[in-house]
């Protein structure tokens, strides 16, 4: 019997989290303060983020250590499993080699509880008494909801109105792990009670929930926001999802010729591709990363690389970034995870400089590729997951056509079992292919008077 | 670090299936036909079931040998995690040591894939080309669809109608594995529409259900039924689980005094604890094993030792089990998977004989004890499991109250990914306790006219 996981024991759980930024050939360009457009100090990020955190965004050490007590919650879910996918080479008739890294095992069955594990870990030891955020689809919130409570840390969630009220089952996971998760716009903050007053039947979006966020972060000493992809922190506490991959990989004899991972903010592909990059800048191996984006929100393919807003309402930095403009409003996909306007600085700058590959897949072809792994697999993937797979199988089927037998391995970073709407919509026909058009894409843009590079 | 998890690889997937019958002190009474009151042998179930299952199911045979195709589809997800619980030790401040089985980690999220594996294999080798079965809750439904897909038989699942319409998301799930759902009563079949000419706006019921499938596998040689408890065959394969534990157990160098598993028809309970009471019945051990019931359908604790039929139509054979009389309905609590009139024969019979032991929990301390362990451990249980984890922490408290360290194993059968409705109810305050008067229980047995024992 050929064996389908490659496991890994607890104390092969990595000691350290990777820092690229040591590694790479151009260093990310500076955030700049959008009034004096002087480039900004850590020190700005203090009312948001314990120190700790602030040190690690700004770090050039090339390796982090991970403290014990964030390895030992680790433990929990990690390592996470590796696995051949026999059954997908075998549906896809190809000679390629399929592995994939199951993040999904993780108690709220997503990659991020890698970093929400390590951000409520520094609040708890800088005396943070509450952490607040946003979320829409959910995955996120439920993520530091999980975290938090391990280290009996309140929770506060702003989670979009639409969604609190449509997906209610993500909401329910939060309250299970003790988090008070509140509609936004909510009552709780002087941004949210404004909005409510002048529209009192909005469904909110996300921008204004990380606003009631911040807002609450801002007002007390005992408050502090954390976001869950985009900074450069977070990509680093993914780190643990490629190293431990590497090592499976090793294990199992093999090294990937191509690693894939879907692309929101970048954190969950930097999870799993920067310790594959690390042996590009180190060693000069050729090994192709590869950020899966939707077709509907397409910075990295079809975006411009210059200096943005992180977020809708221009309230941060700016961030130098392959970005749509911090005003586009994607297409409402399934793989609400994905749907950024603009990409990490460092993801950014690595594209820039030609050392990663990025492809947009439309959101029919997506969840083709959903279906043909469940069947394969068993497993029935996220809709974020889905864009890694349809890079998978197309790159398959190119070895397919070129008769070659090249390595692949991609993150498969969630299940779909909070997600199962989606696919009830595909197969009722209701979702559509959606071509973003290059006017579409131009307009958007055209609204920055940001500075370009 | 202290290690949670003890891990197997996948050669240590059990080679056969362990079945206790040999091992019985006293074998269980033969069923017998309603009609004639004689003991029925194994050729009236052949238009039901293919011949291998039925030979299983009266097998004498100590070990059954487990086909390497079922072997290689486990292994998407076997052996699965054994956890210590140290979170939940901590949380409940007892000298007891802890440690749950996870079958959460299968596709569908529970222990029924074990034995919907090994079924959808018999048929695939007698050349059936379709699979029918009932599902209330749908976790069977989904496991047998999951099951189907890899053999390449169709799957036609009768879901109540009433969870049809109130939890589509398991019907999808069962979809994206490529079955049929159809809400029952259905139009499919003659009792479907007989049901709905007479009364046309039925929400339907699992007695319904099985009537459906079974008119269907009965009218066709190609089409088979399928169950995912209560009979023999069903436990032998879930045997894996115990099987599995046991060698977990070793490794961490501990054996369990107490093993633990939630009882709905019994394989459950069985899968886990009959490899356990393997060593009681050969070796003179003295682990304790505990099914965990509902106290709204507490056939173990209240039910009488007789005749009786397996289902509420009054079609099977008469079955000797503990029960609470096939025509009991049970209050509709959220543990789907435990609303059933009656125990499994071989299960009833250990009972009788005083080889196991039984406890029943309310539905309010289940949900407490369900929301202990999510905090405690982040793995948020299907309520089924949470009946488990009530008679872990009754019996944790009592260690402390002692001061002794007792070992106590558990079945942790499943996640709640798809039962946050439940929870949702408990925060609302909507799950409240039932007390099952003695009256109703006698009410129920007083209607059997079937054989005592």
């Amino acid at each position: 019997m050929k064996h389908r996981k490659i496991l890994l024991s607890e104390n092969e759980i990595p000691e350290k989290w990777y820092n690229i930024i040591a590694d790479m050939p151009n260093k990310p360009l500076p955030p700049l303060n959008p009034a004096t457009l002087e480039p900004i100090g850590p020190e700005a990020l203090a009312p948001l983020f314990p120190m700790e955190l602030i040190k690690q965004e700004v770090t050039p050490e090339k390796w982090v250590t991970i403290p014990d007590e964030v390895r030992n919650i680790y433990s929990l879910w990690r390592p996470t499993p590796l696995y051949r996918a026999y059954g997908l080479e075998k549906a896809l008739d190809t000679p390629a080699k399929i592995y994939y890294k199951y993040e999904g095992v993780s108690p709220s069955g997503s990659h991020k509880p890698n970093t929400a594990v390590a951000q409520a870990y520094y609040n708890k030891q800088e005396g943070v008494k509450t952490i607040t955020t946003e979320t829409g689809a959910g995955q996120w919130g439920s993520a530091l909801a999980f975290a938090c409570k391990h280290f009996k840390i309140n929770c506060e969630v702003y989670m979009v109105k639409l969604s609190y009220e449509h997906k209610p089952y993500r909401k329910t996971m939060m309250n299970t792990w003790g988090a008070k998760v509140f509609p936004s716009p909510s009552d709780a903050t002087q941004i949210g009670k404004k909005i409510l007053a002048e529209n009192p039947d909005t469904t909110g979006s996300l921008g204004i929930a990380i606003s009631e966020a911040i807002e609450r972060a801002a007002s007390s000493d005992d408050i502090k926001y954390a976001l869950g992809s985009v900074l450069n922190h977070v990509k680093l506490h993914q780190t643990v999802v490629g190293q431990e991959a590497l090592k499976q990989m090793e294990k199992a004899g093999d090294l990937p010729d191509i690693v894939i991972a879907p692309f929101g903010g970048g954190s969950n592909f930097a999870g799993l591709a920067f310790p594959f990059l690390r042996l590009n800048l180190e060693e000069g191996r050729k090994i192709r990363c590869i950020a899966s984006e939707p077709a509907s929100c397409p910075k990295l393919t079809r975006g411009e690389f210059r200096y943005d807003f992180g977020d809708t309402g221009g309230m941060t930095p700016l961030l130098p970034m392959y970005t749509l403009g911090h005003n586009f409003v994607p297409a409402p996909i399934h793989a609400g995870g994905l749907r950024y306007h603009g990409a990490g600085v460092i993801v950014s700058q690595l594209l820039k400089d030609q050392l990663i590959e990025a492809i947009a897949h439309d959101n029919l072809e997506v969840f083709e590729a959903g279906v043909t792994f469940a069947q394969a697999e068993g497993i029935i993937p996220a809709p974020e997951a889905t864009h890694g797979i349809a890079t998978v199988i197309r790159e398959a089927e190119k070895c397919k056509q070129e008769g070659v037998s090249k390595t692949i391995l991609f993150n498969l970073c969630g299940h779909g079992n909070f997600d199962m709407k989606a696919y009830e919509d595909y197969f009722a026909g209701n979702i559509q292919k959606h071509e973003l058009s290059e006017e579409e894409i131009k307009a958007s843009l055209a609204k920055l008077n940001t500075p370009t590079i």
